[in-house]
């Protein structure tokens, strides 16, 4: 059974003391599954897994399972340096029941593609959830090649990837090169019309989290084969996607878009506060006032 | 009091079932001990920090602290993503006695300046032990500006900087930039007696595990100002160093360079086993004894 | 009028001495017109335009340009560190004449957006000819912008974009963000049907010169909206392009790539010599065969 | 005889309209002469030679071999993306009466080390000159290894390595590697004591069209053993060369740091114009204010 559809990296919610926002969590939760999404992804990059202690992640992680008690399948993010941590990560993971694991390769050591290829294999030997690969250079500095993808598919040891390279031809060589059950999956929030159009299976969108409808609709109009309005339905968001740049360069890219999630979700009322983690710059009043005008112009508010 | 001298970055040996070998771990820091160092630095890179879970890092911080008993400063680095997750560390660390803090910037998230500020600043607040700022590009794909170091020490928030960038004019800048007390110290195997000659107040060398005599003696020689000396002993190490390069392109820089320093003390008596931790690729049969030969040609075996 | 279709970047023929073989890129010419392009590229990186000397390069624009004899419009590359190098290459290009420039931002030199402003500014006031920002990040190591690039074509400094970033949102942002005329076009070879899904004007692909036919069998198929032919096409095209895979990692990217487009052409019976510009490494006999094999399967010997 | 002492990389001055000024480059010369440099290097980075056309490139290689008239060797950059290029300029070189040539890797293309070797070899073979490699990743994007320099070095294919890559690991391992006679000079203006300390030969300079005495100075004292009195004028000139920080981040680090040394040789009478070619920025009144400032505390005004 491989996993399709509209899978949002679940933002963490925290109050202004930066202490994981149970209630909130759940209501994001509640929101997302009642804007059509097919499954969730916590503890992902846009849930600023980075920035939560390992206490919080168990918080995250045994409230959104507990809440959502199957009604969907539940990814868990497992991010962490090198393997042995990452084990620990996925043993949490699995006692929470967690439906599947997101794994990097290995960061922060100097690493090479045959050690990727023995991370990925230990975790899925050891771990006994599907394991899918997260493929984000900008954070881990190393690309995941299509080959090498395809081999720890056929292998057994990969149930899929998100692929958050923003190397729609190295998607498309996975796509083109797998045999099935092996989920593609884009982290892309800008070309999910044209990664499902070259076969990919479904899309883990950051943006989902602010609206999870327009990446449901978009993904049904795809599947119908009504591409027309999936690519209107996408463009659509890509307008609603500049609220990630309103931060600008006096704060990083991930202040700007992280921040840029958690305003918008607090401007629709779904959370109670807006904070980010530390050492992460807020946007301020101004910035949330130029996300409103955006949101509005979608339609959202 | 400022920080100078060798303070090695120890490594931790581990079991062939990669637990972590508190018994070699004590004969290891025997060893550097009795070599003549002036500090350790426990769970830096060459610690395999990257490698280690939480419980075996709390296991090293505990058993060097409670076995060097105060005889010298232990440095403890808390290795990780962002400002809570350090955070975490450094409490775990002050607990075991730790007589300092070694941290990075941010990593793995999109960062800036301001934000790497805060982070440093944080931490200092927090943890109520002496900061010191590691600067390793290699693995967190950040450059610390002399003149962000700067500002951090003259507003006390860090106490010294262990500059493994290789970047000697930025060493040089905050040496020349720096108002007492600072320690400024360099990660750098190979230029120490220049970088000590530019006035850093020490180093923090991964070899210094495995001829902790040699550091000793070089920097004995440029205190008392024979600086001849201390380049012939400082090149009799730079061709010791080439253990690190005897695993070539077939691994990682870090299986190679971690592996070499382990082989070499398992060569050297001083560890019970050469084993480094998962994804890391171990040396064969082939490059341990080149490495034997490296070691006898430096008099080591 | 704005450039549409596909554009495919003329390989250079070279003789075994390394000399430009007008000849053979006579006969090339032919078969991409008879193949069906819209419109030619001379001295782009396909074109192994960074080997060529003034000289080879003048020969090439002559040649093409005197062959073409307006039939079609022929683009051409002013590819040099920076804008006095660039103008003189202009110069050139207009004497020969070019229908259109094609020029990155500047590289060797430690570059700023305003400067790449500045040199885009100063090439459209001199030139007198349309202008093409040429985005190629591997080779550049600058990524264009899209906010620079439509601010650019606001001023109408810039009569398109060639992008061959690989960043299929970042061209997306273009597409969404130009006002008419200006020319999008993918330099991708396996991602042209969800390119011009996406609403560029077309495609400069360096396997084209391989398989113009293909090529322009997938811009009609998508022109006249039969996207499931377009992309069986493309995916066709996407098992052709593994040609630039066999030289493998025993050699760089250029030599792989450019050496495969040689093959191929050379199996095919276009141009009558191989040889890639030094110091570009050859391919083999073997390799060679590989490269027939893929040919063949693609039903293109 | 191997190549040692200051050989400043010569900046190219330029009137008003961008033309070389060619009584300014004599005056320039015979101050660097005055200054007791012992070899000028014409056609470096800190000549802009990515920003002069070729006419002015033999403009600049003619004016100073002409004006030198063999008092001191002049060593000529021949900086273009690969071989064949590089080659061009060679010729010109040799013609203009160049002591030697000065090339980096290939750039823009995506090398690989073979065909690294064989662009060395090729250059050497053809050009009838010694040939020294410039390493300088910032422009480049490729390191030179130690092990490649030291082959090339013991083919005779390279007379010596102008090392700008700020590693000086790196260059100690080719001081302590290579074979006599094989000149290593450092492209630091701020660690030049050490690097002699190291066993360099030399140093190349940007700073030194500035303050040629300071460096001669600098040289004459660690020629002589007098280390103390090296590092004290190293360190005035390490305050000196924050006048490349002027321009700050309003510009790139090209405009910034020659238009720093163009403003000082101008504010220090030996230039007429301190215009930097385009696309750069020109540093502001403000800006060359506090360059005067910086020259009158380095006692230069």
């Amino acid at each position: 059974m491989s996993l399709t559809g509209v899978i949002p990296p679940v933002c963490t919610p925290m109050t202004p003391a930066y202490e994981v926002d149970t209630a909130s969590l759940v209501r994001l939760v509640d929101h997302l599954i009642a804007g059509g999404v097919d499954a969730l992804f916590v503890l992902g990059s846009s849930s600023e897994v980075a920035y939560l202690t390992d206490a919080q992640r168990r918080t995250v992680l045994q409230t959104v399972a507990g809440h959502v008690g199957g009604q969907v399948p539940v990814l868990a993010g497992v991010i962490d340096m090198t393997t042995p941590r990452v084990l620990e990560h996925a043993r949490v993971a699995v006692a929470a029941g967690a439906s599947g694991l997101v794994a990097t390769a290995p960061f922060y050591t100097r690493t090479h593609p045959e050690e990727i290829r023995t991370h990925f294999r230990t975790i899925a030997a050891r771990a006994g959830l599907p394991l899918y690969a997260y493929d984000l250079p900008v954070s881990v500095h190393t690309k995941l090649s299509a080959d090498l993808v395809l081999e720890l598919s056929r292998e057994g040891v990969l149930a899929g990837l998100k692929d958050s390279s923003g190397d729609d031809g190295g998607l498309r060589a996975v796509v083109m090169g797998r045999e099935a059950p092996f989920s593609v999956l884009t982290g892309s929030e800008v070309t999910v019309d044209s990664a499902l159009w070259m076969g990919a299976d479904g899309v883990v969108p950051g943006l989902g989290n602010v609206d999870p409808r327009g990446y449901a609709e978009l993904f049904r109009c795809a599947s119908r084969g009504d591409w027309e309005a999936a690519r209107a339905e996408q463009e659509r968001l890509v307008r609603l996607f500049e609220i990630v740049h309103v931060g600008g360069s006096r704060m990083g890219g991930s202040s700007s878009g992280l921040g840029a999630f958690k305003a918008a979700l607090h401007l629709r009322g779904v959370i109670d506060c807006p904070v980010t983690a530390l050492p992460q710059i807020p946007l301020n009043e101004d910035e949330v006032g130029r996300i409103g005008k955006l949101l509005a112009a979608a339609g959202l508010l």
